[in-house]
């Protein structure tokens, strides 16, 4: 490996990589350690790139793309000798045209640099994360990252239009076009969105914008029973007519958590209800869509749909309700804990959540579980603590979790991904056949397989898999 | 081909296909006629349509799959010595979930039939276009078909849920999930969606439905300047927040031509403006939404962006106004014509459009060309008659069309798909690297080429192919 780690070196410059602590201190990420990489690579062109995956190609050597490392699963880890390709150079947003409403960047540029740079231009990039300070928008997409409006505007999937990506042997596929609509043959981009850093690593890309909306409302509510919570949704999304941006549901745990010292915030309303929801529209003219928003939130307690709700009067109320929210860090309280993040038809997911803690209870009594998630998307993020963090209680717990999602058609990954962490149980969701052309994909695209290999599936084939 | 052609009958039984005059009068379809093919198998479940491509993976026998045959690119023809296969009998809607909004429907049901059983739940799929009644689910998937309402809830693609397909080799990937965020694993609907049945058989889907708005106002405007359409785009998507759902641009030969005997239909405004724009936009309160809309327009007046306007009053008025816009027919008074179908940057058409005149005007200086489109997304219709049908004649107009998308980074296809049609210019819009990952993905699903051969791209390689 040495020889090809001192053709990377005179390739990219003295700035072009870390080694050794530096190498080490980048591996060290928020949440976790992701490995010792004898190199990270930083190169500061497709170009460079390109070059490097084609010297990797050729040498069969493994390597993992980096972004922002904010990662939750375990796909930006770095086995035994493999290397790190950080995208941390390219981070230019290298252009916003207002009338098309895109912006062209570089896989490296951190999302909230891209959404304060595009807020300017009276635009929005709609999605939104709590990593948006670190997570990058190469991570965004080779992830399909979620977030809190998707129930408006989509996952990242839906922001892309254009995409730049280098293939494992150095190929680079540009198709940075503007337009919604393009039919012209197949859309490779599609596949290299979501797919981890495991058929191409993303360079550049053409987002799509929206226009930024003038107006916003937001109210924390509570319900009695969860049946109502798809019918309130129903019918605030009928009301509010194309501007509901965001439906955050909070079971009572967990409010209860967030509003109670050691947390900081006071609870908006009282703390007895079985269900919280934070609902959020953004529309046009602020006078006129507040009296909507209130008739329709009057019209659901004529409805019972709700038990009790307030109202955020001005952007200081606002923050502090998503404040509320954000501060998932409170989890913390019950370490260590097991983080999920599943989704599942809505109407479901009362006998989901029930079956699993009845689950919990029966193998961990003392159990603790936070629930909440983004309704409208049919995900649940489920945060379960037992008190202990061995390989055998997470087994233990994964399988109380996960096993009730198979004979519902759910999904062991709404957003996060599958990396490492939920390769195990991609069965769950996915059937053999559908493992079987994932790997025919990544062997037609990466036939050495030297792309974060091992991510969402086994690098060499089970020998019980159907290919 | 004979012993297996007795196998498939054996295996479908007499009502499983269609011989001799009967084949022939189905391959007749509105538009042109699409081959002779042997037979028209007719599977009626999942596990036949397995069957038959098994059979045929075996033989290596070619097949076709038909949806509703309304295509527009030569996608459903077939060629000397391929079969057809009709999703014609598995049309059920098999589910409606009001709860997470979805349908689950089989391949060979009608648009038309979909939307309307649909509607009964108060909820809609809003993919909409003129060959409904005709055009079928599967073949909206395998096209990604778009229409008028992209512009609010973008193309087929957006509204795939789940997707179930059969393979080349007659494997079923079944994964009808109702989710609208499922990260496990790589998206693999997306690579069906838009192959044009190249890569396998789409023979189920879960769609994703959206509530049935309201209230409806839709207003008919003429604008004298093109650089004032993008404005007035933003205009009304910023006022309207969320519900502008159509945006329909008419360049004034075609506008004349609409309104004009033999055309039937009365010229809601006067016909000497150059551009005119059919707006919608679908919400919740008509009341509120028509002070909304006409407050919109209103200043739309005073920032000098449109000349004149007419509202629908009525549901009969809406209708004249988009019987005009649907009336696209007419195009058949300047027969024989070419029609295409590209996308390009807002900000680069009216250049673009120039430039192909110019170009057309050159070579056939009695052309006529129709132009209208999706102006928010970036798609044009261009409908030119130069008094020849010839190939030779065909080239030359669609050199005179392509030819200037190449600079401005457009598409030769926004919606309709490539097919045969277009095949000889997909490198006007991809590079040969991409041409050569679709090849390299079709290899990887259909290694012997059974599936719709040749379509989109041919089916040997090129010597000169970057392959």
């Amino acid at each position: 490996m040495s020889a090809l780690i001192s053709q990377l070196k005179d390739l990219l410059g003295p700035h072009g990589y870390l080694e050794g602590a530096d190498a080490e201190a980048k591996a060290q990420s928020g949440w976790s350690h992701l490995g010792t990489p004898p190199i990270v690579l930083r190169p500061a062109s497709t170009e460079e790139v390109s070059k490097v995956l084609t010297l990797c190609h050729e040498a069969g050597q493994p390597i993992v793309a980096w972004g922002g490392l904010t990662g939750l699963v375990e796909s930006a880890n770095v086995g035994h000798g493999e290397l790190a390709l950080s995208l941390e150079r390219m981070h230019a947003i290298e252009e916003v045209d207002e009338i098309a409403g895109t912006a062209t960047v570089q896989a490296g540029a951190i999302l909230q640099t891209v959404q304060e740079d595009i807020e300017k231009h009276h635009l929005i990039l709609p999605l939104d994360l709590g990593a948006r300070g670190s997570a990058t928008i190469g991570g965004n997409i080779a992830t399909n990252a979620g977030g809190n409006r998707v129930i408006r505007y989509g996952m990242m999937r839906d922001m892309v239009l254009g995409l730049e990506v280098v293939l494992a042997d150095g190929t680079v596929l540009s198709s940075l076009g503007k337009m919604i609509k393009d039919n012209a043959g197949y859309d490779l981009k599609q596949l290299f969105i979501g797919s981890e850093g495991t058929l191409g690593v993303v360079t550049r890309a053409v987002l799509r914008l929206r226009r930024k909306p003038d107006s916003q409302d937001t109210a924390f509510i509570a319900v009695d029973e969860f049946s109502k919570l798809p019918k309130l949704l129903d019918h605030m999304d009928r009301k509010l007519a194309g501007t509901l941006s965001a439906f955050e549901c909070l079971w009572n745990d967990f409010y209860r958590l967030l509003t109670t010292e050691p947390a900081t915030h006071t609870p908006p309303l009282a703390q007895d209800q079985p269900y919280y929801v934070l609902i959020e529209a953004m529309g046009a003219q602020q006078e006129q869509d507040t009296s909507r928003f209130e008739a329709a939130l009057e019209e659901a307690f004529e409805k019972e749909l709700i038990v009790d709700a307030v109202l955020a009067k001005n952007q200081s109320e606002r923050d502090k309700m998503w404040a509320i929210r954000d501060d998932v860090g409170q989890v913390a309280q019950n370490w260590p804990i097991f983080t999920f993040d599943v989704s599942l038809p809505v109407k479901d997911m009362e006998a989901y959540v029930s079956e699993t803690k009845a689950r919990l209870t029966e193998t961990y009594p003392d159990h603790t579980a936070m629930i909440f998630g983004h309704l409208g998307d049919g995900n649940l993020h489920v945060i379960v603590g037992v008190g202990d963090d061995s390989v055998q209680a997470r087994r233990g717990v994964e399988a109380c979790v996960y096993e009730p999602l198979r004979s519902r058609g759910g999904s062991v990954s709404a957003e996060h991904g599958v990396g490492l962490e939920k390769r195990p149980y991609l069965l769950v969701t996915r059937t053999p056949e559908e493992i079987a052309t994932m790997r025919a994909i990544k062997k037609a695209l990466d036939p050495k397989g030297i792309l974060n290999p091992g991510k969402i599936f086994e690098a060499q084939p089970l020998k019980s898999a159907a290919e």
